[in-house]
């Protein structure tokens, strides 16, 4: 179910009162503000509950706002600013948002750095338990100096000493390692640690050096990152963030386009995802310093990345183009091992990054990473697991049989095109219960509420079905006391302006309710469609398991009222966090892992949702709540 | 024999009837020309006899004699300069030769495309017969289209074709492929041309196109590149060029000590290769263009680089710093296959660089090459073969054993710091001959002479110690009526002022005889030191092969006379022009050839001379004339 076209969100000039509005789209946090004219982007970003740094209280004094600006016109910038950024950085759309006034729509991407508060971390996923087999170990060397009697070249008197020592393969040096083994050996006093992936030198080190692995999913929306003692297999930090892609296209599609349109812009989507990937880098090497100062990202030794397809192809500067038009085939489905250096992860020059297979164009190397964590492959139960996000793959695994399928489900979920929508950062409403018949929210971190959360959004959406202020087909039916009408259309207010933490209104309007529905609908369809193929009736699913940040905070009932699931027993479904994460991780800790995720891929059938004769029958009925 | 010290050419202001005068030295083509205050750098290069071209006359409306600015001052860019040079240019150092003024000593470098005369080409050496057996070849494949019912990622699709046609080894994609390979495909509507180096995949081409391999020998001074049809053996197109390198150092030890002392010094000298190299391959494929018009640098699929072992480095991106110094054991001596695209060479995106093993710190790549064309590893004769350039090569081939020797011979050879030296360009005097009791003299295409290339500068000392105008320790003895005193120094007036095509008198002083002694007492001590070591004598010598461009011009008689080479009968002497590139040519179109390099380079006893008990004897006997 690939909508191929471009949706080009044109940002439209509202003209009220004569005054001029500008609508400000910030990415990565994912969230349209109106601004006022005269008002600055720093306000207009308070404004919208983000929040962004302003150590020097926005007098242009500090850097803490900077901001980047993707899309519009700003006015011109301030002496403060051009002493501030260097003409590239100007060149390159830096600005600072107490400085900065639109005179446009704009888009507007937040670097991580200005962000005040940290965005809602991916719930780590259950690892299985494995036996630890990684791809590159540790091999301690005192090797004999050059001296006048002893003339062999560097690298021979290295290899010289793998073959004493252990290594009995052919050894083989890979090229990045040679541009700097010879100062290193002289700086170690030729004695190091090397880095062998089998018969491949990775890195030389410092004697007794830990070797470290990364193993990362990239989302379309979000970027998750964990640092691996390879060795013993804990984590040694871990962290989340944003996917800078967003700034360029919330979707996968519009990524895509985005490359298409562009001469360089498959170019500038890496480099952007790398760039940010490095700070993550950067981020998890200093906490894990913290217990061991001698560590430093040269001692990332091996890397596991996985995404869906899209994803994957543009991390890995693969072309895309062939993933936007029917039939959406992929350019590489089998497992890659690329060189670190080659991409620009700044980890050991030498090291490789091994990135699993991809089942089809829409069904990526994370599933398979998921698949992997959830032991999927191996139940006989009867089960789907699902990983909800801007697209959303599903699984079936019934009798010794995988059907895989993918549903753009689009970004609702992670807060985007709702009116009130944020992502899962503090003073989002994540839950709306009904008790005592009055609707009740709860916020994260217990923040004065500023808008809702994929949760809250749904938990919302259920509680209005349940107190019949909408019907199955999404409508306001009834006039409730928080039902009002603004310009012309009803909305529901969940949180008087009074009590929010910006002094708005947060509703829920019958356009947020339909962007739901075309989310939900998907995800149902895709799961009818699975049961369909495999002639199974949904009662007879007897594990359901939802993996993703997402699917780990909703409410299940909810997720049932409305349609999304289907209604089976509760004690059936199981969220079990970033499961793409967990399956990465085994990959980085095991080969044979790895070979287990390659049988996995060549196992699963893949279901084409927009051949499937019956699709838009059930589509129809899948968007009922 | 290495000298390990930089010895820095401080360029000394004169300072004369109060007038200022500078030091200009102009490099690839090795010049030192004195530029008086008020002289424009195009005016000195003109009296220097540099064809440094000048399309409008010199009055800044053209580019053509577009100069770099490397050590020094000049006056401030003009208007003009300013019209014609982006910010960047600039900022890197491009100038109008006609438009500066040197305001101190300085550094030039005149790129290719600003000198009228080409420089005498290398002389192409003899290959050997050999079966072809390229490392690529071309595979023709139909390749079915992607639909509804044939969802094949890229990748699958093409290796199952492969698979149908020819090839049953395990099939690799490498990456650089894949970035493009998708759009490619798609643009030759899957009818395409693969390059397979065995089971790995080179580059997707149009249906039908032929396959070609660069085969290039870098040397200190000088560029060779060959374009060969990889299928048929032949030479589509060659040329020759400076290295652009010598702008930052003339030998080898002071290019090591430029990486040392800059610390991105490295990546600049081989960025400076690299795109001079581009630039040269650009050039052959224009050339090899005129007859076959579908030919570009995309059908390079394989390309074999020899020099010595500070080239190789250089060229490779390893470090050098170990060098410099003792005991000088290269980072690397096994033979290497790098990828085209990591080194930014501009030939197919997936194409390796195949580069032969170093034999020593001081024997390269280049001189395997030399050995391998040569035919010397085979013969039963004893042969001396050597390579004469800034580092000369001398291996010694007696009872099947081969004993190899390097001596720092430097550049004087190639004109540099002989006063009126000048590289094999047109106007050089290149033979110098006693014809009746007088000297007469023989320039390259006959025009007026404007200075004296190596092999005229030997032909001339060979005649002054012939007529005994100097003794064999080089002091001039006699008052020939050609010997003046020039700031209470003798020299040798060759050709008059009135008789040369600058205007100026071309001279041998004492200093040049000198720097002669130096370099050839260099050679001799070689030669010797390998003799001893054998046992042999030097009359035991069956054949003498000398190689490289300078060898290949020089007068056996007069080498003989002045003692750089030993007394041995004309016939057993063998000028055979560039064996290096011929050895690589021959790498290029044989995976054989590769291995035959491989076993001589193993079978190969490297002489480090300064530990050669003997050595400061025979040099001191050597300088003698």
């Amino acid at each position: 179910m690939i909508i191929a076209a471009l949706i080009v969100s044109a940002g439209i000039k509202i003209i009220m009162k004569n005054k001029l509005e500008y609508t400000v789209n910030f990415q990565p946090v994912g969230k349209r503000v109106i601004a006022e004219a005269g008002q600055s982007l720093l306000n207009t970003a308070q404004d919208g509950g983000i929040a962004l740094a302003s150590i020097c209280g926005g007098v242009g004094v500090c850097d803490s706002c900077k901001i980047r600006l993707i899309n519009g016109k700003l006015t011109d910038p301030t002496l403060e600013e051009e002493a501030l950024f260097s003409e590239i950085d100007l060149h390159s759309g830096f600005r600072l948002a107490c400085q900065s006034y639109p005179l446009s729509d704009l888009t507007i991407e937040i670097p991580p750095e200005s962000l005040t508060a940290p965005q809602r971390l991916q719930i780590e996923g259950r690892i299985q338990n494995i036996e630890l087999d990684p791809p590159v170990i540790a091999v301690e060397l005192n090797i004999p100096e050059p001296s006048i009697t002893d003339l062999r070249a560097d690298t021979i008197r290295v290899k010289d000493s793998l073959v004493q020592k252990v290594i009995s393969l052919p050894i083989e040096l890979s090229f990045p390692v040679l541009e700097t083994m010879s100062p290193l050996l002289r700086t170690y006093s030729w004695h190091a640690t090397l880095a062998m992936r089998k018969g491949l030198l990775i890195a030389v080190l410092p004697a007794n050096s830990p070797l470290l692995g990364l193993a990362i999913d990239v989302g379309t929306t979000k970027l998750a990152a964990y640092l691996c003692d390879l060795m013993t297999g804990a984590i040694l930090a871990k962290t989340g963030a944003m996917n800078p892609q967003t700034a360029f296209g919330e979707d996968v599609i519009s990524r895509i386009s985005y490359s298409d349109i562009f001469s360089n812009g498959r170019k500038i989507l890496q480099t952007r995802l790398i760039d940010t990937l490095n700070q993550v880098i950067e981020q998890l090497c200093l906490e894990a310093g913290r217990s061991n100062p001698s560590i430093n990202a040269d001692h990332i030794v091996e890397a596991v990345v996985v995404g869906n397809t899209v994803m994957h192809h543009l991390f890995a500067g693969l072309p895309v183009h062939q993933l936007g038009v029917a039939p959406y085939v992929p350019a590489v489905s089998e497992p890659l091992e690329l060189d670190a250096y080659h991409i620009g992860l700044k980890i050991a020059h030498g090291a490789k990054i091994y990135i699993p297979s991809n089942i089809a164009g829409y069904v990526g190397a994370d599933h398979v990473a998921m698949l992997l964590s959830t032991g999927l492959s191996s139940t006989n139960k009867t089960t789907i697991a699902l990983d909800i996000g801007t697209n959303t793959e599903i699984t079936l695994s019934h009798n010794n049989q995988l059907l895989s399928c993918s549903c753009a489900s689009g970004p609702a979920f992670e807060g985007a095109h709702i009116q009130a929508g944020m992502r899962a950062a503090p003073g989002a409403i994540e839950r709306v219960q009904i008790i005592q018949g009055e609707l009740r929210t709860q916020t994260i971190d217990n923040l004065a509420p500023i808008g809702m959360c994929g949760s809250g959004i749904l938990d919302a959406i259920a509680c209005l079905l349940q107190i019949g202020v909408i019907d199955h087909r999404g409508s306001f039916t009834i006039n409730h006391p928080s039902v009002r009408l603004m310009d012309k259309k009803r909305e529901f207010v969940i949180v008087e302006h009074q009590n929010s933490g910006n002094g708005r209104d947060i509703t829920i309007t019958r356009q947020d309710i339909n962007e739901i529905q075309l989310a939900k609908g998907a995800i149902r369809t895709g799961i009818e469609v699975l049961l369909e193929y495999a002639g199974l009736s949904a009662d007879m699913v007897e594990h359901f398991i939802i993996a993703g940040a997402f699917g780990t905070y909703i409410n299940i009932p909810s997720a049932i009222q409305i349609g999304m699931f289907p209604a089976l027993p509760l004690n059936r479904f199981h969220q079990v966090g970033n499961a793409a994460g967990a399956g990465a991780r085994q990959m980085l800790l095991s080969l044979e892992q790895r070979q287990l995720a390659e049988d996995i891929a060549k196992r699963v059938k893949y279901i084409e949702l927009s051949n499937y004769p019956n699709f838009s029958n059930i589509f129809s009925k899948s968007l009922f709540l």
